[in-house]
């Protein structure tokens, strides 16, 4: 049986602050730079959400791509789509929200979600220049 | 020796209907919802083929890509560039004419195509928020 | 008054085959070629949809895009999206559907619901290498 | 003498709140939505700038785009880039941060910089769906 | 009768050095920078030809877009596709080859190519931020 | 400990000439066609530079990507952009300029500069249809 890796892009828009609360604003300043802007910035992000599993004889999927957009609008796009991800996103309560981090926590959401298939891939572009990647290890 | 993985991105434009006949109607209507539409709908497709293997000392090539490009073209895109996925292409013949259908099929049509070389990865965008990989598994 | 143009995008794909009736098989076979396939073939389509006007004090927009939005998907991609081009789309009944003609019958189709602003362009790329724009004259 | 319009194209990360002082806070949200939440989103903003004018026939050049590019970045990428649009920018004080409202600004700021070429035509994209051009009319 | 403009985009890899010769080489370097350099660099270019016309009854198009790239590829590409734009190009010799004075070349070859209709306009991208359009004037 | 993958893309623009000087002019000729033109050709190449690490809690960063644009231009791109690699890049000598043979040499310069992260993944665009990968195996 051919297993197969599907993949679903979304967009959403927030802003953000990179900042440690643990740190002196000076370490934080030096640390992030301008990301560190305590009035905030934002980006046009970008998740590519991978699945796979075997291919279903009755639909030729290995998962409904409609679905999949439909799980992700709910678990991820509705909670962080023009919202501030320091100040609206729960699950990112006392995180610092770089790339890195958003990734992590928005597998944790979608990993239960997407069985029997397997989630593969969380990819995440934060500016065109720059993504991050999770497999869940 | 290093191993170095090269890819030639090609493109193709066809129409297809997704639907299984050995269901009823309404059925193929509840599964496969717009995408069912009985008078075809279509897309531009990209598809990226990848092939690993050694470089070779002569070339600096692992593979030639133009070499590559004359393979898919001649296998695959001749014969499903402005065609029917459902009614002009015979390796697609009683399969469902899915993003994964598809690429299992090509991946058929290529793997023996290349070698020594190996083919390592298909990818194939169907819109630009779909697209599946296929790796041979 | 600042006059600024605002530009809204929106995909959709669909079937066509160009094809003119009035012809011979033989004369669309050589004129069409390909695209005369009577299997149908299909694009991933964009279309950018420009409105001219005055900046309004009280919103800062000429239009708000997210109205001019379900503007064209009423007027127009609910109609065409995973649609035959010649079979399913009504304002295109006797035209052949190229991209010339398309963009004229969307223009059509829009023109007066933007007032009093003023739909100012039309953008429709068929595939990445073509595209056609109309600005109503 | 040939006339040549030249386009550099920069990028920056802003926040902003789509927001009117002036309405009470219902309204606001009833115009503006998602786009008027009070801790603000962002977007990875695209700027071309375009400049006409004659070949410089020494140069080859209507102007030297590096030259534009260090105009840009001064006047404007350096005021906005990672910085919040409503609480950061000084020349968007009590100027509601509408993509259309903030071309204008940027034209002001430009205009004069790049004589005695002619700034001739901005376009900003603030999603991958949405733009806005000004040609300072 | 709707007078439509359509867009043919292709592409070509060239090499050149930005030098004009009757300059000293210190002059150069301090006008070119490094694109001055004398052992050349090069780009993957994009050139989008567009041509004004009306829509002909009998095939819907404005200009037959196949035609059209094969009238590019000749007059164009061929010669410019894997060259050196200061050494390879004939119609180049005795001009600084900036993207401003490529276009211009450009226009000459094409102008008479492409009547009756117009040649409306000429977009040539140097890099991904670099863009110089003309249009005759 | 969750382990991701950053990546940081950066461009560049050079020159080159396929050819193999062990071998006849014919022979590089009939090897590598046009893109063995003794008068070069060039491109814009896109690289994508990918870190796998830990997530540092105090930064929330597995590897700081402007560090590592940093790292890459100093050791790469400052090294090759506006050049010419068959005569200006000193680790490119007597080694035939493939997009093969520019990422295994890219690997070596790259893989001791990141640590205690791992050197994950090297893409290299040298078209937008082709492209090359290397692991490090």
């Amino acid at each position: 049986m051919p297993r197969v890796t599907v993949t679903r892009r979304l967009r959403f828009n927030a802003a953000h602050r990179v900042h440690n609360p643990a740190l002196s604003d000076q370490e934080n300043a030096a640390i992030f730079g301008k990301c560190n802007n305590p009035n905030w910035h934002g980006h046009n992000y970008i998740l590519d959400v991978s699945v796979e599993g075997d291919i279903d004889d009755r639909t030729g999927y290995v998962f409904d791509l409609g679905a999949l957009k439909q799980i992700v609008e709910r678990e991820i796009v509705d909670k962080v789509d023009h919202r501030n991800f320091n100040l609206d996103v729960d699950f990112m309560e006392s995180v610092i929200p770089t790339s890195e981090n958003i990734i992590v926590a928005f597998w944790r959401l979608l990993n239960d979600r997407v069985k029997p298939a397997r989630l593969a891939r969380l990819v995440l572009w934060e500016t065109e220049n720059n993504y991050v990647e999770y497999t869940g290890g």
